[in-house]
C-alpha cells in the first residue's frame, strides 16, 4: 500500500453565496487546492456532498464537477454519507491514492444550502436517519440530539459546561477568514438564545451555509503531510439499537482503527477537529474519539482545555459551529485544517508544534464517521 | 497493487417488490452474494444507490444498509454516480481491495422505484443531468435520447435496425430468473407501440423496477474470476458541447483505460454488457467501447450478431431493457452477470467458452461511464 500525502488545500469562506452556482463553489475550491499543490496532474476527483440531490435537483455531480473545471474525462464520482459525506470522500480518494489507481486526487466538498428555506435544511438533516423508524415519528436532528444532551446532564454535567462547546468554537474562530461566525460569543448569549430542542439552545447548534473546500493527494514524499491513517465505521440508525446512546460506537471504531492503523495513541495527538453540529455531539465526539474520558469533556471544555494553549486544542478554526457546517463539505474543511496546522501555515490559529491531528466527521447521529490521523513527516 | 477477484454474487430479480423496503432488497442480494462466495468477513459495503434521496427521503445508506446486515460497526458507504452508481460503486470498491484497507468487500446496488409516481421517476433521471443548462429546458432523458437516435438514422440507419436493440435483448432475457421482462418482443411490437418520444418508441426504452444486485470482492486467487480492469471517465454533462454526440466520450475513454490495464483489445471481448437504457444509447455504446465500427452496430445487432452465438454476444441476460433498470443497481447486475458467464454459471444463458467479458455502466446522457473487464483465470 503506497503512503498518501496531502499536498495542497482550499478554502471558501463559509457565508451566503448567493452570486455563485454549486460548481462554482467547487471550482473555487479546488483551484485553490490544485494551485497550493502546485500541480494539475489530476487524474480523479471525490466529490462529498450530502443534498444536492434534494437543495439544486441535483444527482451525478461528480461529472458535473469535472465539467466545472473543463475536464471532462477525469475519474469522478460523487460520495455520499450525510454529514459525513465529506469525510468519507477523503478516505475513498485515499484509497485510489494508496492502491496505485490515481497519482493525484482532489478531494472536493460542497454543499449549497441557502437556497433553501430552512424547513427543507432540516429536513435534509432527517434524511441521513432512518425513514421508516426514526424520520417517520417527525423528530428533528436537534431533537434526537437533545434526548443525548438531557441524558448527558442528567449524568454528568451542567447545562452551561456542555454549552461551552460553543463558546470555545466562536473564541478559536475569531480571525478565521474561512469562518461563517469569526467572532466571540459569551455563555450567557449562548444560554439566553432561544431553545432550539430543549435543553438544546439556538446558538449552541451549527448555521446554514454554502461552502466548498478542497485538498490534493499524492504519493507521500519525506517531506510534507502524511495521511498516517483514514478509517470509516457505521453504528446502528436508530439510538434506541444503542447500548450505551451516549457511547458513539461509529467515532470509537473508526478511531480505534485509525489509532492502530497510525500507531500513535489518544494521548499522541496534538490537535482535533470534531463533529460540533450541536454542543453535545461535539462533547461526545471528544469522549468517544478516547481523547477526553466519559462524562468529562464538557467539564474539560469549561475549564479550556479545548483551547489553542489547552490540553486537548480542539476545533482551532472554530468547528461546525462558528467555522460553519456545509454539511457533504465539512469533512473536507477539517482534514484541510488539520493540515494548515501540520505544515505550520494556520497563523494566528497555530497550535506550536503540531506533529499529529485528527479530524472526526460524522453522519446521522453518528451512524457514519470518518476518523483521519494526519502526521508531519521530517522536513 | 493487488489483483482482485469477484468471489461470489447475488441476484434479484427485477420486479415490483411492493412488501420489501428498500434495505429488504438489498439484504436479499447481499445475503446471496456473501453465501455464494462462502465467506462472511465481509470488512467494507459499497452501496450503489441513485435515487434513495428522491424516492424514500434517504441519505446516509452505508450506515443503512450495514444496519441491515445487522453489521454495525462495518465500513460502509454510499457512491452515487447518477445511473453509473452501480458500475463506479463496484469500481471505488475494487480500489478498496486493491489498496489493501480491504479484505473482503461487499458491492450491492439497490434501487426501489415502484413506491413513486411515473413522473417522480421521470424527473430523477433528468437530475443525472445539469440543472442549470439542461433540465430547466423541460427536456427528458427520452427526448435527449432521441436526438442521438435521430441523428443516428440521418446519418446510418433505419428505425427497425436500431429497434432490433430491444428485441435481442429480449430474445436473451427469455427463461432468466432475475429478469423483469423474460419474454419474446417482435420488432413489429417495437415499432407499433407508442412514441416515447420521437423516433423512439415505448419498447425501446427500460422500463421501471425495483431490484438489488450485489458482488463479492476479495483479493485474486490462482482461480476464479479475476477484475482485469475497471476505470471510470467522464464527459460534457451537456451534449451541446460535445464535438461529435454520437460519440460518448466518457465511454471510448474509460474502455481505452480499461483495455490498456486488462492488456487485451476490443477483439478479445467474448461478451459485453451493455448500457441499452434507449434502443440507442446501446447501439452507441456498443460504437464507443470500439467493439463494433462507427455506424455499424444497429446493423449489426439486426443481423444476429449480438445474440449469445454472434460475433460479440451482448446483454446475454436481457440487458437493461429486458433484465431491467433499477438505475443504481444496474451496474452490479452487469458485473454480476460477466462473472456468471466466465464461472460457466450461466445456464441456458451461456456463452460458450467465454474468458474475458466486459460491463458497461452509463450516468447521465453519457456524463459517466464505468467500465469493467473481467477474466476468467486458469482453474
Amino acid at each position: 500500500m503506497r503512503k498518501v500525502a496531502v499536498a495542497g488545500v482550499g478554502l471558501v469562506k463559509v457565508s451566503e453565496h448567493w452570486e455563485k452556482p454549486i460548481w462554482g463553489l467547487f471550482a473555487d475550491a479546488a483551484l485553490q487546492a490544485v494551485k497550493d499543490a502546485g500541480s494539475d496532474d489530476v487524474d480523479s476527483l471525490y466529490v462529498g456532498n450530502m443534498s444536492g440531490s434534494l437543495m439544486q435537483d441535483q444527482l451525478n455531480m461528480g461529472a458535473l464537477m469535472a465539467d466545472a473545471l473543463a475536464r471532462p474525462g477525469l475519474h469522478a464520482v460523487r460520495v455520499e454519507a450525510g454529514s459525513a459525506s465529506g469525510g468519507v470522500a477523503f478516505h475513498e480518494a485515499v484509497k485510489a491514492v494508496a492502491s496505485g489507481y490515481s497519482d493525484c486526487a482532489l478531494v472536493a466538498g460542497v454543499e449549497k444550502m441557502s437556497d433553501v428555506l430552512p424547513e427543507v435544511a432540516a429536513k435534509s438533516l432527517v434524511m441521513e436517519e432512518e425513514q421508516e423508524y426514526s424520520a417517520y415519528t417527525g423528530v428533528t436532528r436537534a431533537g434526537l440530539s437533545a434526548m443525548l444532551h438531557r441524558l448527558y446532564m442528567d449524568l454528568y454535567s451542567e447545562p452551561a459546561e456542555v454549552g461551552m462547546m460553543a463558546v470555545q468554537s466562536h473564541e478559536n474562530a475569531v480571525g478565521c477568514r474561512h469562518a461563517q461566525y469569526p467572532f466571540r460569543m459569551s455563555i450567557e448569549r449562548a444560554m439566553d438564545s432561544p431553545m432550539e430542542a430543549d435543553p438544546i439552545h439556538m446558538m449552541e447548534c451549527a448555521g446554514v451555509g454554502d461552502g466548498a473546500a478542497a485538498v490534493v493527494l499524492v504519493p507521500a514524499d519525506a517531506a510534507g503531510v502524511e495521511v498516517a491513517a483514514t478509517a470509516v465505521a457505521t453504528d446502528y440508525c436508530s439510538l434506541a439499537m444503542r447500548e450505551d446512546p451516549l457511547t458513539l460506537g461509529a467515532v470509537m471504531k473508526a478511531a480505534e482503527k485509525a489509532y492502530r492503523m497510525a500507531d500513535v495513541k489518544p494521548g499522541d495527538i496534538d490537535l482535533a477537529e470534531v463533529h460540533d453540529d450541536y454542543t453535545i455531539n461535539g462533547v461526545l465526539s471528544l469522549e468517544s474519539l478516547g481523547l477526553v474520558e466519559a462524562g468529562k469533556a464538557a467539564k474539560l471544555v469549561a475549564e479550556g482545555g479545548a483551547a489553542r494553549d489547552g490540553s486537548i486544542p480542539t476545533n482551532t478554526f472554530g468547528g461546525l459551529k462558528a467555522r460553519g457546517n456545509p454539511l457533504g463539505a465539512t469533512g473536507v474543511y477539517q482534514v484541510a485544517e488539520v493540515a494548515l496546522q501540520l505544515r505550520g501555515s494556520a497563523g494566528d490559529h497555530q497550535v506550536e508544534g503540531a506533529e499529529v491531528g485528527l479530524a472526526q466527521n460524522m453522519g446521522g447521529m453518528g451512524s457514519t464517521c470518518a476518523v483521519t490521523i494526519l502526521r508531519r513527516l521530517a522536513p
